[in-house]
């Protein structure tokens, strides 16, 4: 059995103690907070070797404080029972007990461990501040279902992490590139197309549709949000509440986006909520648009950094390490080649949870536990990657001004605004002869006799083939 | 070579006629609208045999069209020019040309040889229509460039397809779902959560799930149209729009928007929307969030299908012809396995059009010819499965009602509602008694004593224990 | 209902003659071959507009006329019989009745209905061939089942597809590469990793190195190809053989394979055999892995032939068609292009056949049209691309060997000989000088008193600096 | 920035010591074996906050020791440094230092600031060794490059564990179907396709044909291993094999080949093998496939064991933990869920790994981290899955005989065997007779006067429908 890391914190000198659950008794680390189920759940996973993201933990805790919040008030629990559990799911919110869940992601596909180890290091918690047993079922579980709790537990840690995370992470980027926009807004360079020099634009043009795609982004993860924030809970078992008194999805979800400052909102359906994972399949789409959007950007980067002296060479990417091992001296777009995979990565998250989203039978997906994982992770990737992006290579770029200047210049297609002069055809002809004679498309249209027989004059010629113009030919683009 | 069919309509008996282009002579087919662009193209990309969707097609000459109106009314183009353009769009946009579209779907990335094909085929009707010659490049395709003309076909082909094809498509399955969901909406079925017995829902719920899952899908169609709708259109070669007049793009962009009826929009940043075509990207995901949830629907309807005698048989799904080549009698559930191979292409299109989606550089993207076609390849497969899953197989649904309420009954987690009154751990062991021994939940709490020793009444049993009322425990659900 | 093709056939002025099948009677088109059954799903299916690829027409031809044969041989149909099923499966095999095959891809995912379709047609003919009733079911279909048939002919034609078509396509282009490579093979440039300028290469290890990974495409066809080329034939409906006589399947697999010439081979496990198409799934893993190879291969190709005055331009790519509509002379990679889109449909192919392949459930798979389709439809894009890229991009390139030479002179990396001399520390200084002061690593040797102090000599410096000599450092590389 | 651990061991109290490189001095943690190198990279990229997977730390070092002794042997290091360099590496191949390596997956694309990682950390510890210093670059990373040492090790780390971990915990899996399949050899079932009712088969032909499937997956391995096998080791920076003595690269693999115990081999082609990981992408395909195949089985598992007493109930799945929080009693088939969460994440890797493996250019890909830590990922959880499915749920499943042989009896395609008594479509009415009657298949014979008109004798039906001959109509099967 290979396992990388040993979570279940059992070493050898672990002293146990006798913990049971329905099915018997079970030998529990003497320290641990949780109880049986954790323990049967570590003992029947050991396949990762890593468990929820602590985002994830965070938010369980989250909804337990409301259900016992919302418990009290509806009379299913004694106040100080509510209060004590109150008061255990503080700690984990805090983060106090983060070593205390134990269970891998491969586990049964609702979550139902996570969700029984977060009930029994709650109840062992609550039961010292109330000084009176706390139940981890009848209590910290009470008016719940690992099949509301669990989900609901990954939509909330989704929604905080875009909003919290992701969203500042990609305006950060965004402002980079706006930085960067506005101060190359008349550095002209060379435009390409299939690769191909084509009619010129600006650094800046270049750079503010980077930012553009970025804003985009935000956009799409805003389209997306609705219906992540939308979570299950109340639907206790199979969606239809059983066991819930009457008011409480909406009181414990009340509470949850009160305290968490989320618009975590109701299932509108409860059976379309409790059945399938949908929202956290959108939102994959909507990172992984982001990833392809990052991609393109970072490949852009790259070429134009490429050289020193053999690439394009109209950037210059900062210099943050050395490049190689073997070859001295030599700078690598490091952070774009981060990023990129990155990239690669959250696009494979994404299959991960299109395929496990696919995976649910009537009541149940049962592959939450690797979709809130990976989606968690492909927001904690974008995020970092975009921070690292911005303030380690796109803040010290620098552009080689007279480089790119000068490549325009040497484009063939500067040609193009010849075609309402002496049309398509003609241009053609002057484009092909500067770059078989290598020389330029105005001295080629000299040499093809367009002056001298009058065909174009000299001035018409300057104002057509002047680079900047040709970036910014009407007055409203 | 191998080409499964040949679209270049040149038999062995074709006359030809000689055209030219910048690059020289070509031998076009005698009656082919097309001239020496396309036949250059047909030539060069003999690789799949097909080209592109009959809605692009369309969708390119409602660009022509409306170019050559805005080049008229800005005196680019002459008034019978640009009308004998318009007359000539007009033919193509009902549909009269399109065996003239040869060019495969692989060919050059920018789509520049099916550009060449609309602006040849409409040069030859515009000259028929005008009598005088009318140029491809320098009168139909004048103020744009492949670069805008298509993917900005590519935008209105696929906005309009999802807003004229897949959403009422869409909302026709939602209705047939919602039929059911109100005609069986008390009628009572064992829920399954990881296909396990859970407690009781009603078929309606079931139905009424599937049916908000489809709704959420055209949520998420519109979530995604504003980026979609919008079109790089005006920024011609590299987005800086240059060799347009000053008004053009908004002037093209409304015509387009007016004679489609769809809302086509200007891009926001034509930099952004001529280097990227992550519009297109975003929109797959949201088909893609579609498949998924069609995947889930239609495996339910297959296994609640399944039998009839060795499966779960709840329902009875129509019996469209023979199931099988041996097996006489036999009735599969042939509709709902169409729309999951349906599904399974759509995913895989879903990748191809990320895959191409994160292909471009600098100023363009030049993998758009097949990113269009995969996508209103889906759209128009999801359209079509979803009206033959809504006609063919939901509206003939029947429901083995009394089989339903039966296995409700035995399922094992009616304990569930005694939670409240013995607690967890006391229902665990009805419930396991119950299947132990064969009986029903209601015999085992009687068998184990709870009534005899009075821990709970018959009478808070029967309440407990009453199928239908678990399906809707609060009034609020 | 949006279908692009109408493959029935069924105009509006179509006669109609009464069929019946099991379920009752069915109108069908006068002429049609088919009968009952097929007008059925003509009618159930109307999805896609596309039907089987025609490889797949074939195969299922092959095995009706193998069965026909085996069963005569084994007493279970009489010889008249036997004979006018084979002479009714050539006439299929050879083409003649391709338009009587009308059904959709998205079918019943045992593709019954084209098991079917064959089964009606080949009655059909065989009828005429004998004077006297064949039937569909009792006679074509005798010792067989849609479960074992239909899997079986996508094995064949894939089989025969890989064989026939991909690996000769694939060898060509190999040898189109092996051509450049011994062309160029002291062809000097500057090697580039991470884009950056590296030590030099020879363009002909490049190629070389081109051709190695399409020959080891090669291999993993032939890697795969065992498993392929394993068929279910024999299992009839189950996989069990049912109403098979004994010997059918080594009989009839002997017979197709002798006829096809394939290295057709009976399943070692029919139950492994009848319910998974993992075969299927594994065979496009390696034409997935062939398309990232063109990817890469593509993209370097396009990078060198960038230009001709802003980009590498190390390579010229041939001139095949004008390559923009606006940009006048302008000439773009558009065979790459394609290429690479063909690999972004194989990659989306292969996520459709591994999501298909992973729908089985106990006895069959439900989704083998569309695995068929798919994966049929990747092996002859890939095959067609290959080709094309080797006769018109391959085969024209040339090579701008001053330009290539000149830049890999100019990469600071060239310093990496040096570390033996200086150590690696002393080199990077060189390399940074070189840069910063825009001279050549030699010059920056010297600038910096290496020689001057005796710590290299001009001689130890010409040996290590010479270019070409750094490409094949020892005998043995 | 989110880092979810801190992997870099500094604390706010950790003390520190200046290091320098290239470009200049850097602070590293006092304690740290590493130094500069890795201290910048530590500090450039903190995206996920975890780096490589232990294997190819290991595999690292087993290059580096290779090296020395073949740098020893060849001149290019003094015995003694070399020794001192073998005696380092043997420490973190004994597992001595791995929390000395702290560089994150998402760093530089070609692996450099790993292989710098643990050319500081050898170099530091063979200083210890030799009591002088030893320099990272000038002799640990003699006649290398990161180029080559660090693709190598993935490879060398893949190998490795495809061999030592995963075939055996396949085989390991594939005894355990077996050991089902001897013993369930007779016991008859009904087969299913389409999950329809079908011919019977028996538990042991299903579970030879999940063993067959897992046998296949060890085939496909094998398959591919020869070109996993191939390294690019002695290529250094671009495949020339630059600064490399002559017989270093077969020096280094034999010695690497003969103590790992791994069938290593030299790439073929440097330039393939330098520019590409195909080879991975073909790897991480043969995983993919294995992934569909878990995923089959494992479905059909949880559906045979579905109930108890609402499903199907052939199985009994054993009882690992309380299934529900809410549902007492409940049992889940915990590990083939979590089975099928491993297989959406391979499938992901794999999707990760193919999107990487393109993105190479020119003498480099640029994504291989995040493709070794995916596709050992990979390995590691499909092998400690399988393990964990064969030992806690298929050892102890448990077979409802009577059950299976009941529901098979019912099952109306028992008519099956009856085509060839009176004809398929005579055997269909008799099919629907008995579903529409609810009797059996032999009932129905009776019942439509099949034996009173003498077209069958009773002896013939006992024959025909005798359900365990079905499952074995001929001797050879």
């Amino acid at each position: 059995m290979i396992v990388t890391e040993d979570r279940s914190a059992t070493g050898a000198e672990t002293e146990y103690r006798i913990e049971h659950d329905t099915m018997g008794e079970v030998r529990v680390p003497q320290h641990a907070l949780y109880a049986a189920q954790t323990q049967r759940a570590v003992e029947n996973f050991p396949i990762s070797g890593s468990g929820l993201e602590p985002a994830q933990i965070v938010a369980l805790a989250r909804i337990k404080r409301a259900a016992a919040i919302a418990n009290g008030d509806l009379g299913i629990l004694d106040a100080p029972v509510a209060q004590a559990i109150v008061a255990a799911a503080d700690e984990v919110i805090a983060g106090d007990h983060h070593d205390m869940f134990p269970v891998d992601t491969y586990q049964t596909g609702s979550g139902t461990s996570s969700n029984m180890n977060m009930n029994e290091v709650l109840a062992t918690l609550a039961t010292r501040h109330l000084g009176a047993p706390v139940h981890p079922n009848d209590h910290v579980n009470a008016s719940q279902s690992s099949n509301d709790v669990f989900p609901t537990s990954v939509h909330i840690a989704v929604t905080g992490a875009l909003i919290e995370q992701l969203k500042p992470a990609l305006a950060h980027l965004a402002e980079a590139f706006e930085t960067k926009a506005e101060l190359w807004k008349t550095a002209v360079k060379s435009g390409r197309t299939h690769l191909m020099d084509a009619t010129p634009v600006t650094l800046g043009q270049e750079f503010g549709g980077f930012a553009a795609q970025i804003r985009y982004g935000i956009e799409r993860i805003d389209a997306a949000l609705p219906r992540v924030a939308e979570v299950p809970q109340g639907g206790t078992a199979v969606g239809t509440g059983i066991n819930t008194p009457l008011g409480f999805p909406e009181k414990v979800i009340a509470e949850i986006a009160q305290s968490s400052g989320l618009p975590i909102t109701e299932a509108r359906n409860h059976f379309e909520a409790q059945a399938n994972r949908d929202g956290l399949v959108e939102a994959s789409g909507a990172l992984r648009t982001i990833a392809v959007s990052l991609t393109k950007i970072n490949n852009d980067i790259r070429w134009m950094g490429s050289g020193p002296n053999t690439g394009l060479a109209e950037l210059r990417i900062p210099d943050l390490q050395p490049g190689s091992s073997i070859m001295p001296g030599k700078v690598n777009p490091v952070i774009p080649e981060a990023v990129l995979m990155v990239c690669a990565r959250v696009i494979g998250n994404d299959a991960t949870i299109a395929w496990a989203g696919a995976s649910g039978a009537f009541e149940l997906n049962v592959q939450i536990p690797v979709m809130g994982t990976a989606l968690l992770e492909s927001i904690r990737l974008l995020a970092n990657a975009s921070t690292v992006l911005a303030d380690k290579t796109i803040a010290g770029l620098e552009a080689n001004l007279e480089r790119a200047a000068a490549l325009a210049g040497m484009s063939p297609s500067t040609v193009t605004p010849l075609n309402r002069l002496i049309g398509y055809e003609a241009a053609a002809k002057i484009a092909k002869h500067s770059v078989k004679k290598g020389i330029t498309v105005r001295e080629a249209v000299v040499d093809l006799g367009y002056v001298e027989r009058g065909e174009v004059t000299e001035e018409a010629l300057d104002q057509a083939l002047d680079l900047l113009s040709m970036t910014h030919p009407g007055v409203a683009r």
